[in-house]
C-alpha cells in the first residue's frame, strides 16, 4: 500500500537483486560485520527494494548504515544477549548492533517460543535501525504463524495539540499467511507518512501533501508544500478533527511496547540516538486449525479485493498485494535505481575494494 | 481522548454510578441473565459512563442489549466454552453470549496464562457486543500487566478506494500501568470516528466533521454535514493522501486477530450479525523489572503531558488522562444524563418490575 516516489524509469539503471545483495553483504563485511550477519543485513535491505518499498531499501538506507558502522554508532560485532526470559518472552540487549541483523534473530527466538507454548514475543533494546519492519514479521509466514514487528524511533512526530516532537514514526507491521493468495502484509508508520518520504520528495523535487507536517509552532500544515530541510511530522489523522489523537495513541503504544518494555529507554529519552524493537509470533494452530484459517484468509482477501471501487479508482487493494505484485516483476526483471544511487554504491565499492554489482 | 458529545448540563439529571449499576444489573437479571453475570455486564456499561465514554455507556448501549436479550439475538445464559487451548492461548465459543459478560472471563483466562508463561491471548467467536473495549484491557493493570482488547464488528467502513463497507469500526484498546500517574489507556476505533458518534450527533442535532463519512459511491465527504440516517464510515486517515490505507490496514489487522483467528468468521461474513473479540495480557515482569517499568511510565507520561502546546491549545493530553479526570469527578458527583435516557430506564424498570435508580 506504500505510496511510491518512483525513480524515473527512463533514466533508471537495472540491477538484479542477487548481485545487489552480494555487493551490500561484501560492503558490510569490509566494515567489520561477520559474513553470515552481513548476508542477513543485506537480505533485509534488498527485500525492501524487491517489494518496491524504496524508502527502506538500498537507495535510502545503505549510506546511513555505512556511516553508522564507520562512526562507531553501529557496532559491527555486537555481543548481543538475552537479558530476561520466560517461556513465551525474551528481552534482548542488542549492544548497538544493527537492527536489520539482530531483529531476525529475535524473531527466530519468538517463533521457537510460539512453537513451544503458542506465542512468542521479544523486545530488543540498545538497538539500531531495523530496515523494513515487515521483513521480520514475514519470517513467521513459513511457520504458519502471524508475525508482528514494531519499532520505537527517535522523535520526529508531535503529539496532538503539541508543538514539540515526542514520538518517532513508530511503525506497525503484521504478516498473516493465506493459502493461495499472497499473504496479508501491513507495514506502516503511525505518522501520516514515513520520515524517509520527506527526504525522497526533497531529492526528487516533488510536493508534499497537506496534512503531513506540522509548522514550527505545532500547527498542522493543511496545504501542499515543498519538502523543507528540517521538519516535524503529524500523527496519522493529521488534525484532532480527523482523528490525529488515534495516530498519536497508536504511536504511544509502539513506544511503550518497543521502547519502555525493553527496559532500555524509549524514543524521546534525551541523548538516545538509538531504537527499540518488538517482534512477536502467534501460532495459528494454537487458536484454530491452520488449513481452515488459511482457506478463510483466501476468501477474506478475495472479498476485500473484489470490493466495488469508488469513482476514479480501478480497484481496491489489500495490504501486501501491491508489494507482492512488484516483487514478482523485480525478481524477474531486476530493480530500477536512480544512477546516483549506483554511483554511490560503485564509489563505496572502489573505496573498500569490494567487487561491485556483478 | 474521546471527543465528547456532552449532554446539556443544565437539563441533565444526575445519577450515582452505584445506583445505576444496580438498576442495570436487575434489568439484566429480569431478562434471564444469572445474577453474577448481570452484575458484571452492568459494571462494564457503568464504567464507560463514569469515565465519560458516553458512546459506550448506558445511554447509547442499554437499549440495544435489552432488545437483543428480548429478541433472542443475545443469549442470556450462554453455554460458552474453551474450544482450543495452548499454554499461552485459548479460543472461546461464546454461544451468543453478551461480550460485556464473556470478555472479562476471557481476560481472566489470558491473565492466568500470562502469570504462568509470560503472555496470554484469547479469541472469542460467536460473540455479541463487548461495550467499552478498554474495560477489558484495564483488567490487566492490577496484575502489573499490559492489557489489549480488539473487536471485529459488522461492516460499516469502506476500504480505501472502496464503495462498499467491508470492515467494522474495529477498535484497538491498550492499557499500561504506571506508578503514581493514571495508567495509559488508549481505546479507539480504526475508523475516523466510532459509529455510535453518528447516532449521538443525530440525536443532539450536532454537525459531523469533514472526513468522517463516505458518500453512497464511496467518495470521502470532506465538508461539514448533518448526521444522515444511514451512513458509511471512512477508515482513520479519511483519504488516501492523508493515509486512509493505514486506518484500513489496521482495521484489517483487527478483523484478522479478533475475527478470522477465532475460526468463527469475520466482520463481513454474510448474515453474521455478531462480533469476534480478542484479548491479551502481557506480564511486564516477563520482560523487565516491574518497579522500574512503572517508574519509567510515570516519567514518560509526565514528559508527554509537559509537551509545549501549539497555539490555541492549553495543554497536551495523553490517552487515559481525560477519562481518569472525568472518572474522579463522576465517582464523587454522579453521572449526568439527558432526561430522555432516564425516562427510558424508568419505563423499562416499570415494565419489568425492577426497583429503579435508588
Amino acid at each position: 500500500m506504500l505510496e511510491q516516489f518512483r525513480v524515473n524509469l527512463e533514466e533508471a539503471e537495472i540491477v538484479h537483486g542477487d548481485a545487489l545483495g552480494q555487493t551490500v553483504a561484501h560492503i558490510f563485511e569490509k566494515l567489520g560485520v561477520p559474513a553470515e550477519d552481513a548476508k542477513l543485513g543485506a537480505d533485509v535491505l534488498v527485500l525492501a527494494d524487491l517489494r518496491g518499498v524504496d524508502t527502506h531499501g538500498v537507495s535510502n538506507m545503505l549510506k546511513s548504515y555505512i556511516t553508522g558502522f564507520q562512526s562507531g554508532q553501529i557496532n559491527p560485532r555486537p555481543d548481543w544477549k538475552v537479558v530476561r526470559e520466560s517461556p513465551s518472552t525474551a528481552t534482548i540487549d542488542s549492544d548497538r548492533g544493527l537492527g536489520t541483523i539482530i531483529t531476525p534473530k529475535a524473531m527466530d527466538i519468538a517463533i521457537e517460543k510460539a512453537k513451544n507454548v503458542g506465542l512468542g514475543m521479544v523486545t530488543i533494546g540498545n538497538a539500531r535501525h531495523l530496515g523494513m519492519a515487515s521483513y521480520h514479521s514475514m519470517m513467521a509466514l513459513e511457520h504458519d504463524m502471524i508475525g508482528i514487528c514494531m519499532t520505537s524511533c527517535p522523535p520526529s512526530v508531535v503529539p496532538t495539540y503539541g508543538a514539540e516532537p515526542r514520538l518517532g514514526t513508530n511503525p506497525i507491521a503484521i504478516a498473516v499467511p493465506a493459502k493461495n493468495e499472497p499473504p496479508f502484509v501491513f507495514d506502516a508508520a503511525t505518522s501520516t507518512v514515513a520520515g524517509n518520504k520527506i527526504g525522497i520528495a526533497r531529492r526528487l523535487g516533488s510536493k508534499l501533501e497537506p496534512g503531513w507536517l506540522a509548522d514550527a509552532e505545532g500547527n498542522p500544515i493543511m496545504e501542499e508544500i515543498d519538502a523543507p530541510d528540517s521538519y516535524t511530522l503529524l500523527p496519522l489523522g493529521s488534525t484532532r478533527e480527523l482523528g490525529s489523537h488515534k495516530g498519536y495513541g497508536l504511536s504511544c503504544m509502539v513506544d511503550i511496547l518497543a521502547g519502555l518494555l525493553t527496559g532500555m529507554g524509549y524514543g524521546a529519552v534525551p541523548g538516545r540516538p538509538n531504537f527499540g524493537h518488538y517482534v512477536a509470533a502467534y501460532s495459528i494452530d494454537a487458536f484454530t486449525p491452520v488449513d481452515e484459517f488459511k482457506e478463510q484468509m483466501d476468501e477474506w482477501l478475495q472479498m476485500m479485493k473484489s470490493t466495488k471501487p469508488a469513482p476514479g479508482h480501478e480497484r481496491v487493494l489489500v495490504a501486501g498485494q501491491p508489494e507482492a505484485e512488484v516483487e514478482a516483476v523485480r525478481r524477474k526483471e531486476g530493480i530500477p535505481f536512480h544512477p546516483e544511487v549506483l554511483e554511490y554504491i560503485r564509489d563505496t565499492c572502489a573505496e573498500l575494494s569490494v567487487t561491485c554489482l556483478v
